[in-house]
């Protein structure tokens, strides 16, 4: 980074000031550790007196033996931490709900993160290559919201947080990507935002490995994250960083914010396992601040030598004390989720020397952020250079790149997706899916995914990459093990690390329920992300019920802003991916078949588009005897049925609804054209729950489907067993015309 | 563990001489390793030829310095080792479906502990002092239905496993404890069985502390688990291990098979961790068995090792040959999930030497397992001997303690529950919910559970005990941390130890989808766990849509055998404990409001237990101008919007639909007396998805409820901005009547 303005230069000196030489007896107290004792038995510094009996950071500074502009410049950084720390304070206060704790404990390592550090453009929060910064302790959000109104980003003004969680703002109880722009993710559900990162950091490193030359290193940037306790404790956030030390993911920081308590007390009731221990067997850097409440030049060097490591990603374990500053709250779970109360703000201003109102920002703290907007500026203005000279050299990678920073796809993408006819051999659809990923593989330069350790049951491999690992990062397949939460995380970072990015990730369908978590904030957070779900019913077969999905399509039908696309053949596996593709703002999940299907006279990629289309009808008016709807694997039984009615002389109409969601959103006339409100007599079937169906074929229809566990048999045999029969629609089809 | 019986005793000789004086180069070179080199880096033991080029483990026996009785009972384990393996290999070669390679790889450590180590009566496999035993790794069933075929089980003869994952069979593709007996509980989705495990150890822990006289330790058994490396990559088994460390479960010995190959192939291409390092972390006892496939001292030793540590878990790291003694499949994916085929299958007996037909069990072999059932029947009446002391000297600890063995709980207790009028204070019922456990807590001795680090939002402290702890284990509340899904599964553990235990556990709503798959298999395993589920609504408030439950009502509903109870207030809270706790084949989840509700006229325990029912109504006749219907805490918005419409003068009938489930299982002419076909006017207010009403309200209906992602902002504007009011309930009736 090379940059002349003196402010950036100031911050520069204290990153080269970071503690080779230690030059006080605070200092070399407070100087980085390594990990070696447990929790709990942490000595926090001399000198520093933090929580309860303490003084404020004013009295824990460098000023000693520093030079008197040091002085003046340490100054200031204690009282921009303090402003930090006062915004996040009065704005939970006049919500009278919010985490006080965390943004309190949090200053300084996001003082130095978002002052000295990191690399943005607060007037434009999208720039390509910014450093990507994740709150994954999401609830301490007031730490972000006051840190992007200091650095200038027009989402977060001082009327944004002062109505901070109500009705309407920018600054909801936890952020939100899609409410303020210079969050980059959705965070609150404990351990996503670390597993997000390292999905930001993981497609960094992807992006770096294909489109940087030796003399124009175009994908460079940092993803800093800081998590907390409860995000130590959840499983995702173990899985995305055994994934994140596997692949070596150097340029992805992790501060862990150890402040020993969480929402039931302290750590130690839950708690107790060696957290530097667990990291350094997945692989990662581990750096240990002893005290993250004053110690700036600790912080900062930990970040230098995290920086230095580049072949695996760094863990700093930074102890902290929740609520920093309150005389009566500090270290206290009362400081994590409530505000202090105006008796204990009013102490907590005393104690840190702070005269101000509430939500003021003193006018040289104020001065002192104010060069990041020409900064941030001159940055991606530099980096816009860069580009054009890059542009210049290598136009066929400038342009793909391009393609993935504004997410505008070659025209006619759509059209390498394959087609079939009723001649087209029967397939199972989890085939079909691999044919259009490997077609659309080479259109997409934004395509990248895989499964969760089942590739060859899920079909995902792209036939023309290798393997995206530590050493071939510029590969498209990702293997990412057994892992599936951690995996639908990762994917919701890479989908909003840039527009043209479309990641995909598969598992039997069945084990959604291990990722759900993450499922719900793609749909939440806007992120397209293609959930490719395989073994979709009871017809996977013998593997029993553990395996066999039931409540799943309903259950994601009940979800909002996702798609849930259970195409029967060929033609409706490639409209699937065709809408997957086009819905930008939504995530999709395919259902799709283990066992081998036909290609049905009438399916199309046009059908899907509309969710629900007739297939096939031999009735005129729009007043067929009967209609019948199926979906999937199931579509087949619901047209051979149709056909057998039809030999019985019946008008019947077959109807494929592959996706409710998008049959919803056509207009009444469309809809009536395929479900007529004049046709009650209405049979559906699909191998699954029959929850939500009454929607489809009213109550004098009938739902064909399993409202109980499936079984362990051959897939033939149960679907006969369960009644999943042309007879039994073919019989329930006759009852009721 | 006292017996006389000649062939146990020989078991014991073969413990008693586990490896302190190793007595060959062999078994030097094979003694228990502590971890230190990583996966991948292993070294065989010279002599041990696995795999590929592999001679069986004919040729790497313990024979050459042992003595010859040794000799011929060595010879003999062999031979038991590889009727395991065969019998697994006739089954999944029968069925052409499953999963060879793991039973061929474990079992050895099958062997030695169904055969020399584990206390257990074949003929009772519900004795309630046996050891348990998990197979985390459920997709390498047969190797246990192999077990218990030869210890005797009756629920796996012969014709059981010749109908290996055939309809209607006792031997599915994966474990299913209500299926077959000897089973504990049911595994296959990777993760959860070593998180039930935990469960079980756990609550051992607790009895043996509640139970326990320095004269007589009446619960004293071990647990023991095999996990495999998708165990171990999933981040539930990484929450329940912490867990399991910071309890210092010291009796439970889990079997890491470290086998190196997944199903997408080498666990290099995704899982490259130090276990070993993460498990030290984590405060587990961590041993290496190098060679497993043959090295039967070293896992005798280790098991013995194991035991001696009683503060902290063990792992046994047990380095295994997948598919070892087939020649062409053997360390390789392909012999993972897939049947051999009959020449490979041939093949592995010409290189293992085994002559016999499919399904053949040696006789020697056979009869050296017979010892079991006698054995196992002298095991349990010592132990019924043992406990007719015990209730002579201690007579009401014996008492609790056989109501939770037989599950049989106190006349009367359900009185115990609280009720309420409408004079009663208005309470979120959350509150109410705490005052129903602390009151069961009185009259259920097997009432024990608690929350993910939120005990004080939940309200899940039951006030007459202290923390279930290390060092405090006959307590009742448990402190999971922020382990939503390692709870989840725990509590399978514990509900399905004895059929007395009522474990509840606790989080916000939303964060079901972090346990969903731990859920699924409550409902699946038929395990009595009561979900605790607060802030069930947009009704939370600031916290926002991350933590706003939209779709969760209707996914529950749409899950087989689980209850989704939502009351409305104190009575009915009341119900949806009671109903959870008479539903002993079935999990239920009672969503619980954050903000305060008033207790209403009308609403019943009684009413509860019928799913829905009236709780006012001004018609005659059975036929209401129209019907609202409401759950939880829209019950209050319903009947006020019905006493507006009857100021208006019509007639109205108020229902609440506390459980759909329920209120489907009541008869035809109950359902018609709460919702008559003949009223189509039915307008429902639900602060959740609207997907599935359409099956209360009819096609004529309206449901009111909300289909997008929910928003932060104080409760009241939430429910205002979305249109959950009462004018819009009154509007919408008066539209349809």
């Amino acid at each position: 980074m090379a940059t002349s303005t003196s402010s950036l230069s100031l911050s520069q000196s204290f990153l080269s000031r970071s503690s080779p030489n230690p030059i006080s007896t605070h200092q070399q107290s407070n100087r980085l550790a390594r990990f070696g004792s447990k929790p709990g038995s942490i000595s926090l510094s001399s000198g520093v007196v933090a929580g309860r009996k303490g003084l404020g950071s004013r009295g824990a500074t460098v000023r000693a033996a520093a030079e008197k502009t040091d002085d003046a410049a340490a100054a200031l950084v204690d009282k921009s931490v303090n402003t930090i720390r006062f915004l996040s304070v009065d704005a939970v206060e006049k919500a009278t709900s919010g985490h006080p704790g965390l943004p309190m404990g949090c200053a300084p390592v996001g003082h130095v993160l978002y002052d000295e550090v990191m690399r943005y453009n607060p007037k434009n929060p999208y720039w390509f290559n910014r450093d990507r910064f994740v709150l994954s302790a999401g609830h301490g959000c007031m730490l972000q919201y006051a840190l992007l109104h200091l650095a200038g980003y027009d989402s977060v003004k001082e009327e944004d947080l002062k109505s901070f969680r109500q009705w309407g703002s920018k600054t909801p109880g936890h952020p939100e990507n899609f409410e303020t722009p210079g969050v980059e993710v959705t965070t609150g559900p404990l351990g996503q935002g670390i597993a997000n990162a390292v999905g930001l950091a993981m497609v960094e490193k992807h992006l770096a490995a294909r489109f940087n030359k030796p003399d124009n290193e175009i994908v460079d940037h940092y993803t800093y994250a800081i998590l907390g306790d409860g995000c130590q404790m959840e499983g995702i956030a173990n899985e995305a960083c055994s994934l994140a030390g596997h692949w070596g993911l150097g340029k992805l920081i992790a501060f862990y914010d150890d402040n020993h308590i969480s929402i039931d007390g302290n750590t130690e009731i839950a708690f107790t396992e060696t957290v530097e221990m667990r990291f350094e067997g997945l692989g990662w850097h581990v750096i240990w601040i002893k005290n993250g409440n004053t110690g700036y030049n600790d912080i900062r060097a930990a970040i230098k030598e995290a920086k230095a490591v580049k072949d695996k990603p760094t863990l700093i374990k930074i102890t902290t004390t929740i609520g920093y500053g309150s005389p009566n709250k500090a270290n206290s779970y009362s400081a994590h989720g409530s505000a202090l109360g105006a008796k204990e703000v009013d102490a907590t201003r005393k104690n840190l020397g702070w005269p101000y109102e509430p939500f003021h920002v003193p006018e040289d703290v104020k001065k002192h952020w104010s060069r990041h907007v020409p900064d941030g500026a001159a940055l991606e203005a530099e980096w816009n250079a860069k580009f054009a000279e890059y542009e210049k050299k290598y136009k066929q990678e400038a342009a793909e790149l391009k393609s993935l920073i504004n997410g505008e796809f070659p025209v006619g993408w759509e059209k390498a997706l394959p087609t079939y006819t009723p001649e087209s051999p029967a397939d199972a659809t989890r085939n079909l899916s691999q044919q259009c990923l490997n077609a659309l593989a080479k259109v997409l330069p934004g395509l990248l995914g895989g499964s969760a350790d089942l590739a060859s049951s899920n079909m995902t491999l792209l036939k023309m990459f290798g393997n995206f690992q530590k050493e071939t990062p510029e590969e498209r397949n990702v293997r990412f093990g057994v892992r599936e939460h951690g995996m639908g995380a990762i994917c919701n970072g890479i989908a909003l690390h840039s527009p043209g990015l479309i990641p995909y990730c598969a598992t039997f369908f069945v084990f959604t329920d291990y990722m759900r978590g993450a499922m719900r904030l793609s749909a939440l957070s806007e992120a397209r992300v293609i959930y490719v779900m395989t073994h979709d019913s009871i017809g996977l077969g013998e593997d029993g019920p553990t395996h066999q999905p039931i409540e799943h399509l309903s259950s994601f039908r009940a979800m909002p802003n996702i798609l849930m696309l259970r195409p029967a053949d060929g033609n409706e596996t490639a409209g699937a991916y065709k809408v997957a593709v086009m819905n930008r703002k939504r995530p999709s999940v395919l259902a799709l078949s283990r066992q081998k299907l036909p290609n049905l006279p009438g399916t199309s990629i046009a059908g899907v588009e509309k969710g629900g289309y007739v297939i096939s009808d031999n009735s005129v008016g729009n007043k067929p005897d009967v209609i019948l709807i199926g979906t999937g694997s199931e579509l087949e039984i619901a047209a051979k049925a149709g056909d057998e009615l039809k030999k019985g002389g019946k008008t019947v109409r077959v109807v494929s609804l592959v996706s409710w969601e998008l049959f919803d959103e056509q207009s009444d006339e469309y809809k009536d054209s395929v479900l007529p409100a004049s046709v009650s007599a209405r049979v559906s079937i699909e191998a699954g729950s029959t929850f939500g169906w009454e929607k489809m074929v009213g109550s004098k229809g009938k739902a064909i489907g399993i409202d109980h566990f499936g079984a362990s048999a051959p897939a033939d045999k149960i679907y006969k067993e369960l009644g999943l029969t042309v007879e039994a629609v073919v019989e329930a089809a006759k009852a009721l015309c």
